[in-house]
């Protein structure tokens, strides 16, 4: 253990050395990125076994796309985020980048193939040229765990589901308290245009909305008149609602705000919210929701309403932060294909970078197995190699797994050793002798208890022995 | 499964299209790239499966590497296919390419991290610009399965065990007879030796030599002598030896032939072959090795043994070609640092693509759930949404795969029809007279069997019929 949490901690190193180290070769991996060691992949693993064994119970299929796509595909979905978008040289042929994301590509699929409804998942790496930050989970190349819903759909039905997959999903990792944040676009829009912002400005004022989860409202009223020219009397008004926060009885609040409800896209995205309290409350998820008037989101492609997954945890060391987010996207498909049938879609991405390091840490000091062998085949003496090789084969023949020493003539202190340390349940120990008895001696581990078994039926002992135990 | 295979096909044509089509934007993936539509992601996984499974009864652990690698990394790594390697857009910062194969970036782990003996395998995704031939299963995006073994070993062991693993994961997939081509880079370098090629052109000639499975004797030849400038002469006496194939009774053949054996280090190469098919009897796998003379491998690494397995199965729509190839490769981890111990390397790669492409082909015809859904929950009249959503939120609590419409008021007939068209075994009926009564319909989809459950038993009923039945 002490070993891989060193080779984890070097590695680290390695990859935050500065990246121009004037021409001599660094070992390391490109900036922002990072390989898993075999005990890292056993805990990436057991996560996402329960992240698909959620989108399973939600009846979600699968599907892959490649990791990099035409660049005018990724172009103009991602608002100010396109500058983060990785290209590749242009080598003749297609100019291609790196998916920023899973949904864009989803999109395009399903433009691509003609489909109008689909539930799906994907799991896959995504690319952001962004500032990395190793230890608070921010690579340049990161998992996200996508669960989206496509199709007509009566209103909110699809999109509380995905907030109950996102509960079900941290709950099922053992993570400590979550709240999903939601807002709606048309609540933002409305929102703008009863206090006067002019429509071309509402996606650079929603952009900046989004940073109040980082900067408190001087900051971001700041960035709005200065940065965005926008009029500080307008500002204010902003900062009157998007400080507020609440549940169903905000939503009741704010229907009876005369002002706000000037807008008639306030009060759809208002009537929307109050049908997904009702629906959430149904699904057991309504006490984790929390209606927050800042949240805004910074990709161009919501229309509805938009979520983000927080825990709630004080625990410095597991850190806080948004760790799932998503939303309705209803013309995104169109994009790519204006004269098809609409596609309205609501999905839901969770970031797994958190959470395996949230993971990672607090197994950081349980013994695990990376490997499952379940027999070790060692020799009492020398000369035995073919012997050894023989029982492998038979082994491996009726999918025991099997291990021996790479070393033609190994110690058997070295062997048990081996087994000892990697946690390996069985040893079968062969002499030449015993051989020629025709027996070998099986050894557990553990208890160091041996006893002797016939050669013709060691594979049956083994069988029987393997299936009895939990390995 | 028809509109599976006609979007299969649309997606493929999408795909082939001239991607320069004068401006437009043109709805594809990129060149030599696809996407996987939920029913070969379900083809695919099964084969992964089998293949995991296989290097784990080998006692393998895995890690993961980044996509893109310094470019300085994969330099000189490759030999003449270096070419084909692609790079990314230089936006400030490091040079950055994508991996090419899953073997150099496992190198650069080892000697990073100072890992001096793992047996490791990574499932992954690498790339070439290669010219794609998509009915062949050459693509510029695909998957690689490894398997490799790290650290001092006694001669051959290893290297046999790869073989194993080859046959056991070709078996495994039920695919047709296969060989495995075996080579030794002392054999190829002791025949070019003593047929008086400079050493300065070995690796030229041996890309030369590598050609010999796809083009005859006379071109490879000209290749030689025209391109590469060598002897005619000595181009005729390589010739003498590389078409020559065989098994053990090739190698003794060849250690009493005077003048290849003129050669130390076609003497070490031959000895060490005669080892391996002795540990490969042992292994069970001998009958499936045939050692070609012509088997030369283009990339630079590999220092030992060569592998190739190729399906000998002559159904022309299933093809032939290599599937799996590999060898040993015992100072490339030394080229990461310089200064460590060396660490020697054997490993053996999959080409899962031409695999899945006979697969998908084969099963084409087979009925096939994407979706593992086990329960439907349907209402027979209208304003049952709220009682059908408690019902879903109960079944995923307690983990059944729950699906329900997404309209508020569907139609029971259509509601029906999606049960028996997605194969979901149970549906749940709920009326308003039943749910008055405190009971609901169970349906058995398939013998359209109903019995009245008692609402409150629902739960234990159906936890107790689905772990009775094999879903």
């Amino acid at each position: 253990e002490e070993v891989s949490k060193l080779l984890a901690l070097k590695a680290q190193q390695g990859t935050e050395k500065d990246e121009k180290a004037g021409g001599k070769f660094v070992l390391k991996t490109a900036k922002g990125t990072r390989d898993f060691n075999p005990r890292q992949m056993v805990i990436r693993q057991q996560a996402f076994d329960k992240i698909i064994a959620c989108f399973k119970r939600h009846g979600a299929e699968t599907l892959d796309t490649p990791v990099f796509e035409l660049k005018e595909v990724l172009t103009g979905k991602y608002g100010e985020d396109s500058k983060l978008i990785y290209d590749l040289a242009d080598q003749g042929g297609e100019l291609l980048s790196l998916r920023y994301d899973l949904t864009v590509p989803f999109a395009r699929f399903l433009a691509m193939n003609k489909v109008g409804s689909i539930k799906r998942y994907q799991l896959g790496k995504v690319y952001r040229r962004d500032n990395p930050a190793m230890t608070k989970g921010r690579f340049r190349e990161f998992f996200q765990c996508d669960f989206d819903i496509a199709g007509p759909t009566d209103p909110m039905i699809p999109d509380v589901e995905c907030v109950r997959v996102v509960t079900e999903i941290l709950d099922s990792l053992d993570l400590s308290e979550h709240v999903v944040k939601i807002n709606h676009r048309k609540i933002l829009d409305g929102l703008f245009e009863a206090c006067g912002v002019p429509e071309s400005q509402f996606r650079a004022i929603c952009s900046s909305v989004d940073k109040l989860d980082k900067s408190p409202w001087e900051d971001v009223r700041r960035e709005m008149t200065d940065e965005k020219g926008l009029d500080p009397e307008k500002a204010d008004q902003i900062g009157q609602y998007v400080l507020r926060a609440g549940q169903d009885d905000l939503v009741e609040q704010l229907l009876a705000d005369t002002k706000l409800c000037s807008s008639k896209s306030a009060v759809e995205g208002l009537e929307a919210l109050k049908l997904f309290f009702r629906y959430a409350e149904l699904y057991g998820v309504k006490k984790r929701v929390k209606f927050d008037m800042s949240l805004a989101r910074g990709l161009d492609y919501y229309t509805g309403i938009i979520y983000e997954a927080v825990l709630t945890n004080q625990n410095p060391e597991e850190g806080v932060g948004s760790i799932a987010g998503g939303g309705r996207y209803d013309n995104l498909v169109a994009l790519f294909d204006p004269k098809a049938k609409a596609v309205p879609c609501v999905g839901v991405s969770i970031g797994i970078e958190r959470i395996l390091a949230i993971l990672e840490n607090r197994e950081a000091n349980l013994k695990m197995r990376t490997v499952e062998t379940q027999v070790y085949v060692a020799a009492a003496q020398k000369n035995l190699l073919e012997d050894r090789m023989k029982i492998c084969a038979e082994l491996w023949d009726i999918g025991i797994k099997t291990e021996m020493s790479y070393k033609a003539n190994p110690k058997l202190l070295v062997q048990l050793q081996t087994c000892e340390e990697q946690g390996i349940p069985w040893a079968i120990i062969i002499g030449q002798s015993e051989l020629e008895k025709g027996v070998v001696k099986l050894r557990h581990v553990v208890s160091r208890h041996e006893e002797e078994i016939e050669r013709t039926k060691l594979a049956d002992v083994l069988k029987e022995k393997l299936s009895a135990q939990v390995v």
